[in-house]
């Protein structure tokens, strides 16, 4: 039990010290390491296990919506990134340069992707010609680099591992729905394998991606009340294929510019994951992308008998779950806290008493509930808890945030409910770029986060200058 | 007709041109894409699809022998690159260096990373302190950097995939056995996923890697008689360890250095899977790692009744082969030159002579046999084909490489064996590097391959120099 307390007490308390409770978790946990390249991480194991888990799924979703992996170089020329104005004047300032290629120095020197648009574009004015080569549905799965001054592990590192779909289309309706569609996917998959709830929406332009038309972006929001811009998809319209020169010959046999996409989402997943569900007691995993979703304890290991049931019944979960026993000489308190700082979903514990009885007990990692099950129907009631526990996971998530979004009809209101409650405020703006400086000032930093499909009318003017509203925003600070 | 047979005009024949034969399959396969980065290349949806069927199959391999995926960061620094001086002296000459981040220049310059070991360690010397630590089983799947002056698709280019392994063992026997191991893995992996014979061994020292006390290799032999290092695993003592500080308490308390492997294959596979079974009409996929394992082709599709019956069989196929239905408007004749440029081991064709008898036909990719099945037990028959394609695949293969496999015992004998006919040459020698430079200089090229495990005693001489034999070496170009 010493060595339990030790284990437990290593965590500060979340609603002390938010920060320092999230880097103490991937830490203890054991999902990353520092390196000793300036903010970039090692991610051990058990964290990217979980990242294993998300691209499987991930990639399911791609596939059945007809998209296509490929994988592009990891350079782009300076010439190259320069195509395009306004999304080289974005990513300028975070780009890593190689200069010196094999002992020479570069001719022109290479940048390290930050994103990887204008490869794509590159390929692609080499492989449309006509609209029967359209659309083009194509993902990669890769690390990006974008050169970041202060980092946090998953949050924001220099390199980050990510997906980065690129699409090209036949027409703008075709590129608009696929930009939707992708959103939907994201949305679907943070509730249905993350169970994280969230906002999602249109990007103001002043928050949209440097060359992009229109962004948008889904919008968890963490337990602490700050968001996470948890994944964007983009409509490009032609701008790039017309910087690029890709045409293709179209059904009326004239010359068309194709309609662009592109969405990603990277590895700040798991950063969501453990902002939205972990407690003072470390990780707590969405069941289906936990690397470990039942951790098998022995009790009284050293009797006759248990260690040969825990494995029997260890051996026979594992066709249906992800499963690990541990029969280690440490103590069983010690594995207790051990799989809940690791957010295991279910601890089931055997001892004598339960193999006389037939019987386990279940310990679930997100209520601490025991249930006492028979050995007979086991893995269906695992099954059955796995759901329950996912469920019960994402109502708290939505409790959560929708305790924590507010509405603010005046400017005094709106500054008084940033300042007093971390959280979403819902508030109607004009539409100009000048009132979202003036609220990110004034409040510190709260930003627009979207404007949501279903707008609500809170009132007609805007928040911040009074002018007629156009829009109905989410408002909120971001890591 | 006229498509079918332009098609098959494009390809260059194997035995005028295999070089040309070579970039000619891997462009019209649609496998890559050349990049405007020189040495990179796109990986195209058919040839990453063959990528992520390898990956599938050698990642269950590896987590089935207790490894671990993880990954490290990109960069190295240069100060952690040159803490091991054999290991630095090898790969400085192929190094690409950032040395602008952020708009700033660096105050270390940092290396793209060409291979982990050194990332690795330093994580290792954070993370392992008993030996009860021990063994650390780790793998990474990543891009690498080595800065290449000639390239060719797959075989030899600036940036490509891999999966590095990179293991610490308590005693110098458990890291043996882990190289050995890992080297079966992959020899395993060639023959019953790859359908590739091949000659296993050790790296004479001259071949060995930068910085191991051993490397083994796998040596597949392409259908020209030329080797392709196909796959390394190394043993390094205890070398890094010392370099990089990593320690561990023993079972007798006192302080011990581990001992290291490190393991890697790469996209350079894809290049194999063509040299070994391709032929003049394009790629012969082997049926585990081909992206379609059937292609379902109508014959007469207008004709009412087939095109549904098409698409029926297709999708019952599709629970458990990887299928594509091409109801395109281009003629049949096109569409089978098509998929057998592309080495899809099964072609079925369903026209309305075939529905009325309630059969298909099935055509062999690697034979051009037509075998009439009945609809009844497709499934059944289909699975039986594709096995047995892969058998006949790796006969063939190894028929070649045997053909192709000489024994030279004295120089001139190796002299002209070396010129007249590409292959390997089994040949006895003393043990100095020497003799390896001379053969390489008089033959234009000839290396040691490897030391096989099983040597056989040719004669008591060395080849070159007349000196006593130490080893029965495979001597070969490579690629």
């Amino acid at each position: 039990m010493a060595d339990n307390k030790k284990m437990v007490e290593a965590i500060t308390s979340r609603d002390e010290d938010f920060a320092k409770w999230y880097t103490d978790i991937v830490k203890k946990a054991e999902l990353v390491d520092y390196s000793g390249v300036k903010g970039c991480m090692v991610i051990r194991p058990y964290g990217y296990a979980i990242w294993e888990n998300i691209q499987r799924d991930l990639d399911r979703r791609f596939k059945e919506t007809g998209h296509e992996n490929v994988y592009m170089p990891m350079f782009i020329p300076e010439s190259l990134l320069q195509k395009e104005k306004d999304h080289v004047e974005g990513f300028a300032p975070e780009c890593a340069w190689v200069t010196i290629g094999g002992s020479e120095k570069l001719s022109e020197r290479l940048v390290v992707r930050p994103t990887s648009e204008t490869l794509f574009c590159e390929h692609y004015a080499k492989i449309i010609n006509t609209y029967r080569d359209l659309p083009k549905l194509y993902n990669q799965w890769c690390s990006v680099v974008r050169w970041e001054k202060t980092t946090r592990p998953f949050l924001r590192t220099s390199e980050f591992l990510w997906q980065e779909g690129h699409t090209m289309h036949e027409t703008q309706e075709e590129a608009e729905a696929e930009t939707l569609q992708m959103l939907r996917v994201y949305e679907d998959f943070y509730r249905e394998t993350l169970a994280i709830p969230a906002v999602v929406g249109r990007k103001t332009e002043k928050e949209k991606f440097a060359g992009a038309e229109a962004t948008y972006t889904i919008e968890p929001m963490m337990h602490n009340g700050v968001a996470l811009q948890g994944g964007t998809t983009h409509y490009f319209g032609t701008g790039f294929a017309e910087s690029f020169d890709i045409t293709f010959q179209g059904r009326d046999n004239k010359l068309h510019f194709p309609h662009q996409t592109s969405w990603g989402v990277s590895t700040r997943m798991i950063g969501a994951i453990i902002m939205v569900h972990g407690d003072d007691d470390g990780l707590i995993l969405p069941p289906r992308v936990a690397p470990i979703q039942v951790a098998v304890v022995p009790i009284a290991q050293h009797k006759e008998g248990v260690l040969d049931k825990a494995y029997e019944v260890a051996e026979t979960l594992k066709k249906q779950f992800r499963v690990k026993i541990d029969a280690s000489d440490n103590s069983p308190g010690w594995k207790f806290s051990q799989y809940e700082m690791q957010g295991v979903p279910l601890r089931l514990e055997l001892g004598p008493k339960d193999i006389e009885k037939n019987q386990c007990v279940l310990v679930r990692r997100d209520t601490r509930e025991k249930i006492f099950v028979s050995l007979d129907n086991l893995a269906d009631e695992i099954a059955k808890l796995l759901d329950t526990i996912h469920d019960a996971m994402y109502q708290r998530a939505l409790e959560n945030m929708q305790a924590k979004t507010f509405e603010a009809r005046t400017f005094d209101e709106f500054l008084t409910t940033a300042k007093e409650t971390p959280g979403f405020i819902k508030a109607m703006w004009c539409g100009d770029t000048a009132c979202e400086e003036k609220i990110k000032e004034e409040t510190g930093g709260v930003k627009s986060r979207c404007i949501p499909f279903e707008e609500e009318n809170l009132s007609d003017v805007c928040v911040c200058c009074g002018k007629p509203a156009k829009h109905m925003v989410y408002w909120g600070k971001q890591y």
